[in-house]
């Protein structure tokens, strides 16, 4: 920016004709009319996402002059440029918001742009213009944008889920596992529709909680198989116009070895472009995390209540103050900030599920808003599950009195005497119990049902925990 | 029924007293006492269900009488009646609806007694009562309905995914398929943005929904895994209490016998009990196939509008007159319902996610209305699939001589000549020729931009249809 | 029928030629087609629905005879034939499917063919065929489907609304105020996160819960304005091609006197059959609705849970045995029930809106689907509502004894010290209570803050249920 | 920030002990502590909730010392830091993200720090502390989070409705009746089930979607009374407690004094914090909105399909070049964004909905998450019919020339016969002019129904687009 008031401009030039941009940004025409064409919200095109189109034009670039369509001096220095924009180096020059043309144009030009504007920079010349790299010509060689954005979209949607949010699940199955082995003599109360039931150890409640992480790391990991096709080498419809033979297989191979992940081109490319069925399916491996998470914490919210007046079985860490009023409350907010984060999740899958079920013909033109909801969940859960896992899981500890002491209280336990005195008799001892305010033991031998003895040796908590040999 | 005006009734009991039931009914006390207590909606559970109980009668009957826990002579009128309900001789004695206890005990109960009932007749006694042969002690021998019920949804959505959900889909499947290939010569207009874009095949259109659908198949398959693990076995808290060693593993095996799929017994019971993950997976896959279905539906509607004003490409089969005020019209009627069938997955996908998130401690009690939706979706996806294929897909028909008029008239051949002249230039020859209502090569000459061979050598619809050698 | 094995039939025919109908149907052709062409699930139009069009077809018969265009006779007996539909005494003669065509024509026409046939039988003639009557020249005289099946949503969903759903929620809200009074003097702890908070009387939390359902009232009465209108006189695009002059108007007024509703023409008759806005209002009315339920029932369980290991704040009616294996359990059964039917509105809701947003240029074509899930949730959360209200609302009953242990025991009587001794100092003696297993008042006093007289003075749970003066 | 590589700090305390905050910054230890506690995702609460908070904190520092609980000087102190808050001038100060605690204590006590801080800053003093401004005591006075936040979020939520969406949907509402006017003359084809039906104005067509627009205004309208309900006086669980009487009346007069909005306080404090079925009605009338803007924008670009093979009955603006591989194309990319933002308003209502659902006791912790979608919903609702307000409608031209042939191809005009000739003759007339390609007029003589001069006496389209006389 010069030191005058108005900052110094450049001129750049698209189909429609010339428009000013502020010359010391690398964008050029089309990106700038997005600015002044969609001014909705604030959300931008996601982070991984601009990270995915450096990739995709670092891969395409690399390609095509193998392919011998790019000039190896000009492809030289887009692969410079596009991996600065993959390494986040160019981040502030991708402003564009989610609202925009629904097919991901307007960023795909912007990543062209870009590019074409810092290679010719790179070149010697001056950033910005057409030349000698030009953002259409060489850019976006033997490329479309109904092709490469969706390419982009499965790129940063894998990245994001095998380097983020499969490890922050397994971090916190880890975590869950440890705390059911570390609980797992202590037996405590089991409760079905809020109501007491039969034993069980914390260990085993624990380890239902691990196990749905568990299968909730298989539930994403059965998706990846379909996000690792790559619709590029589909150009404008799917039929792969413009492109060259042999260019489709050869950028799926070269995008897994940029990225470690075992991309491959799409077996259909008309479905590629056309429907997001793949972003629906792994947003929907996201919500079955979204509704394993609200259970979880919420289980151990309520496990927490208290101090005094609630279950009071766990105590959950104490990181901040809980109340503005109330001095000395502590509340249960790694719960409170994860099922908020589900909520989030559960919505984003039905904006990602009607948005992917409005394409049109050859292409679905709901894109951004899909890969924004999908990084937005992605993130949420990688995120919110780290927080959980490291602010809250980990600092659980059990009140071993209190458990002992509900559990010893517990009518259910009656359950153990079905095999010996039939159904209908045990229930009349613990409806005599409940009654009376008395013990199973004693509404038990005043309904002469059974000894003291047989009683103490039917009735016995650690003899609960599993079948009967 | 008894010729009186009011009909015969027998009393039975329950942990809660005598209840008056009528005499020809063979259900209990708890069937009765549901009957009065919900009177709510008129969705009563599902067939499929009602079946997989029996089923699961019948696998723990046989199960319990090999591990020596129950009479054989009991054990074998248990079978015989749970076969019964197995094969819906029986379906009128389960009259409970959805909107009842959350864990579906009443329909295990009812299940229980209608077998106990039944089988107490088979054995020369009467209809009814607890003996000698009852609901709880026998037929229930070694469960709850906390285990019972899941593996009851398992194995009814199991059962429904494969018998009739995705022969439905490869049905639906053959037949874009062979569209696809009937139509793989016709060249029309390619629509990106619903605006004009380059060309492709009618062929490769089709092929695209065809791969839909046959991911759509992968998606249900790779659910599958964690439906049929089964829950039975956990009994009432997940531990297994008063089931007997190996009961899980042998009912799991006897299941798979009886249904020929590939149930086991689940690895961890507490998971199986307290969450509803597998059917929250499941039916996202269901809601993918809702997304793309109603792609594929829109798409064939639009193509097939008119018949005079619309695009016009393709002719549905007629079915039925279309207009009760208009004569003559015709709609796209098997579209409609599919959408409408979609719009319907896609809202009990969201019921079966916040009843799935909802569970407490070591019960989900939003049991009956997660299987309710689960099993609407899937019925309604296949029967959905096979009148789509049956009364429209098959009888689709192209209409080749206005494909062909439309897209000889489309302006988006022009990029074909992008390598040759230049995107810039390209565009000039676009919008020239649209601005001025003429042909690509009229403006393309007019500009000087190429010569009348040189543009019928580029730009032909037949070399557009895939990459460039 | 016959005594044959095959029923007898009758030839009926439409613009597509004729067809076999079994001769004891009233209806014809058209349906006949329809039960053909869409095996799909078994979901039948619902009864209001069908009561709705008997409405339309009474309504329209004695207008179009007033206005000229409808002879008398045939009027007439269109009008008796109308009047059965209406009562419900045809209900057997509307076999079709919710999933059909998207505007509802097969339904009108079944509603057309039914009254033609039945008035044909009524007027000396035979059962069904065209003459005197004819099913589209008189019955839908003036008339398309797309006004007429519109407007027997909006009446269908007006009826119900007021006559079942209203009704029903003043039901439990007159229960729950009168609990919330009954339990005036009860003052507990409150609880916020789960956690101990500050005292209330059992009665204010139960006004909460009362004024939630006062709003609900409120909310469905604001959505009802837009459900008044009908777009009937719109026929088939809503320019009212083939009514009548008036008609629209003067139909309006006749269903507002049939049914003694508000119902008025609609201003503008494009939006009445181009969109469903006003139903996906209305479902937003019921999805509040959805959400203050599952608070409440959640809220009453959970204060119910014990009886000796939970919060056990309330004793619930005790309805029915809740386990299969655990004998003597009881459980909050109806929560459960109207927690399922919540879940069950919430999804409905999404399926309204996406079938909402679907319309295509003059008509929305998934009018079926809507109106089918308006009127299920509408059903549901009056049933839900009076059966909440009759098996468990009114029979609450507190357990006074361990509310007051439970609200003594609280260190958030703490804040009562607030004005007194600040924030801090309050924070120092609820840490110290807490931490030490103490109570508020030796805490207060070690930390030397205060003396005993001013805390008794001070910490008064009965002053700390309002603001101060 | 010093020029040493670490910025310089200041020790703040709150109950848990003392933490570093960097000296330049005006928030305390409460905010600090949640930075570090809660790095999940970046989405922060949103700026209108911030200025909420400094209207509610302006609004108690005049009403408590008015009511003489708070020091004049220290209150005023305070007004003015707040007004700050609330100018927007001290936003970077709010760093806290949505994903928190659930009552948004956190950044309650971000706005009581900032305040206090920089009330002592201008009381003299430093930055930071509690002296002589403390955060809770002074400047929370009276309050809790619980009442405070959800206050703030009625007053965000209602500020940003009448002064943001409600302008936006006037616009757009206004735009769109202008074209319905200018549009008035032009006869053009209906269609239904997107087939040819009888015709309608361009005009007509357009009043239709500027209903929906003028009805989603009311519905907004509808539900404002329950967002003027302001919690403010119910502290921590509803009952007032330390909040002087009349507090909340004052509070509420001062707030609407403020906003020049009609602010009331909540009949019902207990309702109030404990539900946010306000925000989930509000979010409701967006999810119409969404319902209907999403069937505008569809109809929109479908009409403007083209430009030679679509319906091409309107000319959209064109606004930027609409592909990076074939030249010369323009996207009807407005109404994509559009159609976007609808998706993700249905989303963010399923979000809402469900945290709305989710309140336990005297408090619902979904605060932040709720507040943050519907302020987003609202935003890009606004946002967006501004753009494709500017950008899309006020720009659309008619094509007469193509609308008036695809009108008179037509072969929906035979409805005009229907009462010359009866429906079935006149279904006759229409497939046989399908059938051989014909017109009405030729098929309809052909058939010997009616004479040339009947013909063109009675199917004059500029005669079908009202009632009859």
């Amino acid at each position: 920016m010069t030191d005058s008031a108005k900052p110094a401009v450049r001129v750049e030039t698209d189909t429609f004709g010339p428009i000013e941009v502020e010359a010391h940004r690398y964008w050029g025409a089309q990106t700038q009319r997005s600015l002044q064409n969609f001014k909705i919200g604030g959300e931008r095109m996601p982070a991984p996402l601009v990270r995915a189109l450096g990739i995709v034009k670092l891969a395409a670039a690399r390609v095509n002059v193998r392919l011998g369509v790019l000039d190896a001096k000009l492809g030289d220095a887009i692969a410079r440029a596009a991996q600065e924009v993959m390494d986040g180096k160019l981040t502030d020059e991708f402003p564009l918001v989610v609202w925009q043309t629904g097919s991901g144009t307007q960023t795909n030009m912007n990543a062209n742009e870009v590019i074409a504007s810092r290679a010719n920079e790179l070149l010697g010349g001056q950033r910005g213009g057409k030349s000698p790299v030009h953002p259409n010509d060489h850019v976006n060689r033997g490329q479309s944008s109904n092709d490469t954005f969706p390419t982009a979209m499965h790129i940063a949607a894998a990245e994001q889920t095998v380097r983020e949010l499969i490890p922050a699940l397994e971090h916190l199955h880890a975590a869950l596992l440890k705390k059911s082995q570390e609980f797992e003599s202590i037996i405590k109360i089991g409760r079905t529709h809020l109501q007491d039931a039969t034993p069980l150890t914390l260990g085993q409640e624990f380890s239902g909680y691990a196990t749905q992480v568990a299968y909730g790391i298989e539930r994403v990991k059965a998706a990846l198989p379909r996000v690792y096709y790559l619709a590029q080498g589909g150009t404008a419809v799917g039929t792969g116009l413009n492109a060259k033979k042999g260019f489709a297989e050869a950028f799926a191979a070269e995008v897994a070895q940029i990225t470690g992940l075992p991309f491959v081109t799409a077996p259909n490319k008309f479905e590629a472009l056309a429907s997001h069925d793949a972003m629906v399916e792994l947003s929907g491996a996201l919500n079955v995390l979204a509704a394993s998470l609200m259970k979880i914490a919420n289980d151990i919210r309520l496990l927490g209540s208290g101090p005094r007046c609630g279950l009071g079985e766990l105590k959950l860490p104490e990181n901040e103050p809980g109340s503005s009023i109330m001095p000395g409350k502590v509340n249960p907010t790694q719960s409170e900030a994860l099922t908020m984060v589900c909520c989030q999740v559960m919505g984003n899958h039905v904006t990602v599920t009607v948005g992917g079920s409005q394409g049109h013909f050859e292409l679905n033109v709901f894109k951004p808003v899909i890969i924004y909801n999908v990084l937005q969940s992605i993130r949420l859960i990688a995120d919110g599950c780290r927080s959980f896992t490291d602010n809250c899981v980990v600092g659980i500890e059990a009140d071993r009195e209190r458990i002992t002491k509900l559990m010893n209280e517990s009518l259910m336990l009656v359950t153990a005497l079905n095999p010996k005195i039939g159904y209908d008799n045990a229930a009349r001892v613990a409806k005599k119990a409940h009654k009376e305010g008395t013990t199973l033991k004693q509404a038990a031998m005043e309904l002469g049902l059974l000894t003291a003895e047989e009683f103490d040796q039917w009735v016995r908590p650690e003899k609960m925990l599993g079948p009967s040999d």
